[in-house]
């Protein structure tokens, strides 16, 4: 499961010259078609809501999802309750931002869901999607 | 009313070893049935949304309940928006934590909603929400 | 657009010594009256979450308002989420609080969305809206 | 056993209207009486001395008491001593406020006895000792 | 009273493309023509001396204006002479500043002034001061 | 009466170029004197115990002195059991210190107990004593 | 020399109620007299204008006074200039407050003046300055 | 050309159980060969000595490679050297950890070669190296 | 005199597998055995005051002992009193802790003991003791 | 022009044998001389207060002024309104300090002024004035 | 092994009077001699480079030494590196200095090396090197 | 001596638009001129180690060299043993900085050189090793 936090619905629509003109459904579709030479079956989600992420995380569990890819977006930094929700699932999970958030303000230095994850990748843009997915299935592989 | 915040509904199903095999279910279950032998109407409500824990003490009040016991979460830590819900209010509410908050990581020992509680019971399990009527009874007759 | 965050539904029936008798649909609908006067078209909403907030924003955006106020309660202190939503759809934005926040606790100082709004009015109560309303205004004709 | 720290031998006779007109002697008797319809023994102490509330945890597990109830004062704040003594013993123990410490000076929100204890009981006043005895009863019989 | 701080005497002929070619003059004439539509009569004062600018409350003070407003320019986050000045007098003030001090280097953010004063606008540049009269009109009605 | 904390017994026989040949005994004889011109009976103690200088405030409200002088030694800048017990007898207290601890080192500026003293003297050596008095004298009359 | 910094020119006239009716004069004119009576002559300043107490300090090295008592005012806690300028013409310094600084807001503890005094003095209100004398007097004859 | 840091070459030889048995050698072989599968050409180095990996830094951008891949290990908390080193030649550069940075002790998670970056991935074990390259190959490509 | 603060009476009887069998009684009796190889007589002494201890240092002094070993306990972290007894009596001192504290909770790696003190030895156990004596027997005699 | 803040009126007077027995005047006069071999036309200035520095600025600028030499002396530490008069004039600035003030207390350390700098010169003495003219004439002609 | 690092080569010509005129050298070859009696082979080394120090700790693994005695002089606050050397190679270690680096500047206080050694023994010059080599002995026999 | 530290040998290479076209090694010939002016031999060194740099520092002491001038690069704010060499030498240092390290990321405002340094000169670019030779050349003078 490739869940996207709050804000990630803009993607492609705003600010292009920074982000790029794909959208975000462009960038899941080409996620899913990437998983299925892998065999592997991507289901994607995004919400502005944190409640929602968290059911979406939830359900993963319940599902039996062998693993999740999550840009928490703004909630990456303030939300305690999405990382109990991961630790609480415990689920292999594999943290990506499309920006080097280290190169940005302080305040999104700090990762509350990184230390609950497997790893990070950060800075890549789009294609940090694409690595994030390859390095969970080296992760479940192993 | 006692409210529960983000993934407590994992109660029972996550690691029972750590936190027994009793659902969130059961113990609220078991909670009404104790507050029935003090002739108290006990009603439960769980949402891992900020928003629908907020509406639901707001609701509380214009419904007139007489107290409010509430396992915040993960929210505990980072919520304005809880606290001033309920010091708006102006419910007597009891803080509960099933695990001991002060023994955890450094961001979990502060409470955004402890300064607006009457008071605060952590780290006795399910056992706590049993304390925690029990004390809210005590301060009402008081 | 005017955006009113967690708890100020209680506006007006909640410690109306401190906030007056106004309730927040009293304030809003003389709002839209001011508004009106300018030949400026305002639109209300409230919500307890911070992802129906980011919501609206982004209709906001999509809709082609000429720009935000918003109240942002709570979540002013602790949302990264919703000042990313307010800097990515690069919308004119005044932030307001009834009360002024710099005279009350310490964690209330600090504003996420400031750095991203235009300006920021505080401590004038109702009237704080027909302020910012005129603020806007100003900003837009400049 | 039952420790009080420092001051709390000036209950009842000082600001009545803020902790009753109870004094410790006669919280302690009604909790000794409590303990007696559990078949419990309780032994209460109180010292300003913090080597001669070291000195008592140190007999309670010597002469094997089956817990500690610990209303530690002043010294919760500052005595990593006592501290020490209960994680030394191994002794379960349940540490208990008066008044809500959160609510209080910044410098009251620390507890150092906390993580060495299995549950904190704030805010209830005295009734918080008798939470505390049940809390530690139950806590005794899983 | 209206009351300019350090560096606020530049205001025109410094810098053009970011505060405009209004002087401070201009702006403080108009301001006065805009007093007079409420029949509010308003002297302005601007000094490089922070005791100057205490003397100037004092003043206002002793002769029984109704009301500062004050742009306390880098006194902002430095005096607090100035706060005890304010305070001390006990009239109504309104802080102004023109530039969004929260967008700006961190030590701007906080000021000594806004915690005894009514209310804060930011942000608006020459249009604050307009803002602040209503704003503080407003306030003396109620 | 008049308390000495820790190590205070050790005046006038250790470095004496620093803090004088005068013993403790000496300059609480020469106090006791002075008192008895203002017709006021001063009783003096020394203790390295934390808990007896906290038993002797006790005591101070039990018998109804007037007022305390203390000088807290080492107890000064960690006691919060001290402070609670001088605010919980409610007796003014006039807090001094024969050094100046605002030039020594940075742990030794801040005071637990200076904010519920009427006041502090610091610097004057064993004249602070006197001017302690005549300070508290004047305190009782006014 | 004694100076008196910002805002207390105030006293007498506001709040008498927490500050009493003496005015700064009354207090100046009975310092003189009560100096008279030690045979020290006593000359007193006051100004809201940092520069002018660094003025009055060198001055008072120039015409070799013996000593300063000084109220810095809301200069205490930040002026470093005001600081040098006591510590550059070494004369014997006593800092007074008439209210206990340590029981107010936290920025007002911090005292830049008092590492470079002799002692000082706090939270005896105008009672202050005649301690002040006699602990200078004291000082000057050891 | 991809650089290793300090203690890198004790990998394989030391805690197999925690990093795997291949040596570092064995990584760096396979990720030549991953290389060429990309056209691309790989060279590796490891040193103990900060100043060796400045050199190799300077000759990676006087050589003209077109990017590189470091995992500073234990230099990346402290090295600002580093951190000009890459920042002053300009070559895109990836940094790498092999373990979770961010769930490890808190001086682990601030890193000064990261916003100097265009990314990092970390917690992935050897295979982040080989994520590393397809990242930089992604980037070189846009 | 060797010194030894709270809980170290527990030695030996409590968590024999971490702090060994030895009882305090057993590892003094071999000190002072092994003191005798050096022609030195030691004398030892347990507390669990605060002031018990400082009264100790203050006789050490009295009665001209050639230096102190001192194990403070919990009050290494907390106590002021203790360093000013040390540095008041001014005998040449070693710290010695049986653990690492370093290697402990971030609040145990300060002590107040060691600015004051020659040395400090940590993390040796028992053995400690006997470096300590024969460091101090080394600073003694040079 | 070269501006000297507070105290440095007392430089030859106090103090010789460390700040030597040159006045200020004597200093001045000898960079007029220096200044006029470079044909460039030196005017100095000192004052004890922040505003009437601040005046000087603006007038520099008005006068058009081809650079400002300043030691603001106290002032660097703590005054953002001298900063703010330097960055408005935006005439090229050198700091310069008679002392080296990383090597005195620690709020010393850090300049306001310093980041609107051309650069900073300290620790050289009355002979930094010298180096400051030749920095800034330097600075000119490139 | 024992390992030294920057400037401890300037031992004995260096400051005689506080580190005494014995060199290295001299203290090294003493050592080699106490470790002979002991039937304990001792290798010393020193280095100013980061780098050396960290290719002799894993020497002193590959070629399986008992254990490790280290001076990392300035290294000793800043490196994570030769931390990392340490535990990686999992050889038991003794950290000394040869004085008392909790007496010196507040950023000396803190070892990044301690919680990875056995202990620490600080203060105690020369003869540090002798306690350690006894220390490592009798941690190795136990 | 002249000392250049991590990265400086990359001057004129890199960023000329920023640092000039001048490197290194041009701007330290026409140091070396210069100092011939003075009848001072200039000798150079630049190193990318550390270590390095530590052992030309001992080896000016112990050619007897007048004194050092170093522009410590990145290891300026993280280097303590670049430190104690310069304070074990005791050689007078002039620290220089070609750009103005106040004007720069936090982390480049603290120098561990400049309290063991005579002076400081930041911001002239090449301009200030000429500066340094003066300011050093005039401090041996004196």
């Amino acid at each position: 499961m490739v869940l996207n936090g709050p804000n990630l619905n803009l993607l492609g629509t705003r600010e292009p010259e920074v982000y790029g003109h794909a959208t975000l459904d462009d960038i899941m579709r080409q996620l899913i078609d990437e998983g299925a030479l892998f065999d592997c079956t991507v289901e994607t989600y995004q919400s502005n809501y944190e409640g929602a992420l968290i059911d979406q995380i939830h359900r993963a569990a319940h599902e039996k999802f062998d693993g999740l890819i999550i840009n928490p977006g703004g909630y990456t930094h303030t939300s305690i309750a999405l990382r109990d929700a991961i630790s609480g699932v415990d689920l292999p999970t594999v943290e990506i931002h499309l920006s080097n958030i280290h190169a940005r303000e302080q305040f999104r230095h700090h990762s509350f869901i990184a230390p609950v994850a497997v790893g990070q990748i950060v800075g890549f843009g789009a294609a940090g999607y694409s690595l994030a997915l390859r390095a969970l299935a080296g992760y479940l592989n192993t």
